[in-house]
């Protein structure tokens, strides 16, 4: 029985990098569908669930993806809702690589450094991959501070974090670049953490090297200037001013490991429903 | 040389349902084509023609689907034109699985019952299911009546019937839910087969279990309330007040086979043309 | 590791002969992509030069059609633009097949005439395939002169000549249909060439059956007329009138082998570019 994965993908076109790394994971069909909105998820998980009988539905699994994870969250909401008894398949989010990529990273700070009890900076961290990380660092017992120069975001991203990870945060408005304003908070900070917008300088280095506990810096700043200075895209552990660093493609060759092994693990079984805890789970796993 | 099925469907996005069967089917590659309208088709059916030659032929076919059974068969016309000579593929019709449900129901059927010279009450059968329920009834030799509380529908589904089958059938206006109605019809009836839309009662209880000559009953609907009262969708045969009866899920597993049998006909010539007559003989033959 | 043909196709559907040539060329999995217009290239690309690594890259291939081959260029443009260092895979332009059909052509009259100083006449010779026809010629020694009945299009196509192959062209301003216009020029021709429109005759066989020295005529109209009177599309070097004649289909088998020998190649490198001249180099070589 074939491996079929339906992509479900809310972008006007579906993702090429999600289709190679389907079947680089081993799905065997990969059936996409574009521009998907909640009212024709339920049609198509019909589809899926009752056209195979009971264990063999393990061989049929959803995908998640697009640009938007607000869309996604939305789809993954009706395709559960969709569900009921023996009929469901296995089911992953992972809109604009969000998931794998906070789960890879905290995944990798944590077993740099411990952060129980320490404080996480998570810089510009109001967006899909700020609050994941934020959420799953306070999760790890760290206190955790999102910044960003977005007032009005502050707040909804405290409440986001506590809504989906149960869990407390501290924000602070910080313009991005503000030498003094990141150097005050990242006194006693053990990690920061950039996940701004590409090409957006976040924090200069004069503001975080000569931090004394700081232990790991992460920028996941693809196109240059990086978010954070100093910190190189290649970086993957390598030492800079004492602390340990991290950059994008650093983090984005064990991101790709976890992607397929997600994928893998939806057609080991017929219930999995895999969004930001399970990853995070697989992730440190790994 | 790999088995390519060309999946026509003329709604917007391409039935779930019918790729996940095609590859059980054993379809290689399932080629989706959604929201196609009559005049894409020839150019599509060209692109299968012109590709393999003589008897390779055989190893592509053309499925039509969607919801909307009209279109489907537009779609079905413009691709049978668009073969001459030994240039064709076979190609099969069954939008909203209209085909191999009907199918499937009467050949379940008449291995219970004899319906030669037997009344059959195809209940709300002014459908696409209901046409051709009428119609193979009808040259079983039944005498079919079909009843609706649509009364412009019953002449056109009256001459639906003589156009497809070549046979004739007999039209009464009868409201949903009408016990007196539906009783006097059932008095000599042999079958009652319910081939409504979704969630609409036809037919109470009290107006079909005390008919002495009734044998089978028959409800398509899956969602309740069931168009037959005291029709459960699991029946598979069950006996209910003394007759048999059969429920959506009953009809829906045998229809499944049913329709991976014929995809899987198609990859055996180059000249099938799989519409209700064939497809209820291949039921018939299951 | 899975072969993957990405189907980039510029017409609202994705063509269904390109699709099955691909699988019968060898391709694992055709990915398909319609309508694509070339600001949204570059998404698709990254998704297949950022997923695989090092020579792993092989297995990914893209493949641009449609009918509109001006529109098929501009994708290629910003394809090959989008690869840097060693992010590329293979890519290849066959927009309405005009590479492949041109570069078959050619390569045949090639292997029965030596053109080299003699006179090619490639009537109707402006749109994609006459442009191609026209350039591979004089690349090969030949003189080429271009028909056309539109003035406007003959200094176009004698540009696009001498920008795409850097060589030099005549063109001549002729009617369709026009007996004694062709008459004179084919009186020293070598070669005639009828690269037209659907159903078009272009060229009386009064006007080319009495040229002395004229050794072969290629018509690639597969819809009657011929543009080339007296041509049939079966032609595969018969002679007629003492000339060896080749029609569609004799010019579509070679173009059939050719276009699926080009996609199994796409997926020894990572790095091949296949436009006209690497098509050409191909045909001339099978």
């Amino acid at each position: 029985m074939k491996k079929l994965l339906f992509q479900l993908d809310t972008d006007p076109i579906p993702s090429a990098f999600d289709i190679v790394t389907a079947y680089d994971a081993g799905a065997h069909h990969v059936v996409s569908y574009a521009g998907i909105a909640p009212d024709q998820v339920q049609g198509l998980v019909h589809g899926c669930i009752f056209t195979r009988g009971g264990e063999d539905l393990r061989h049929t699994a959803i995908w998640i993806g697009g640009r938007d994870i607000a869309a996604g969250e939305q789809v993954l909401d009706v395709v559960t809702k969709s569900f009921f008894g023996d009929f469901r398949v296995s089911v992953m989010l992972d809109s604009n690589g969000a998931n794998t990529t906070a789960a890879t990273a905290v995944a990798q700070l944590i077993r740099a450094v411990d952060v129980r009890e320490g404080t996480v900076v998570v810089a510009a961290g109001t967006g899909p991959v700020g609050i994941r990380t934020a959420g799953l660092f306070a999760r790890e017992g760290a206190r955790v501070i999102v910044t960003s120069p977005l007032r009005d975001q502050l707040e909804r991203a405290s409440e986001l974090v506590k809504a989906r990870f149960g869990a407390e945060i501290v924000t602070r408005y910080v313009e991005n670049g503000d030498v003094d304003g990141y150097r005050t908070l990242l006194a006693d900070a053990r990690v920061l953490f950039g996940a701004g917008p590409a090409g957006v300088r976040l924090v200069p280095e004069t503001a975080w090297q000569e931090s004394a506990g700081l232990e790991a810096v992460v920028d996941l700043n693809l196109a240059p200037p990086s978010g954070i200075e100093g910190v190189s895209t290649g970086d993957a552990g390598k030492e800079r001013a004492g602390k340990r660093c991290f950059g994008a493609i650093g983090v984005g060759h064990p991101k790709m490991k976890l992607h397929k092994a997600c994928i893998a693990s939806l057609f080991e079984r017929k219930d999995l429903v895999l969004d930001i805890a399970e990853i995070y789970a697989a992730a440190r796993g790994l």
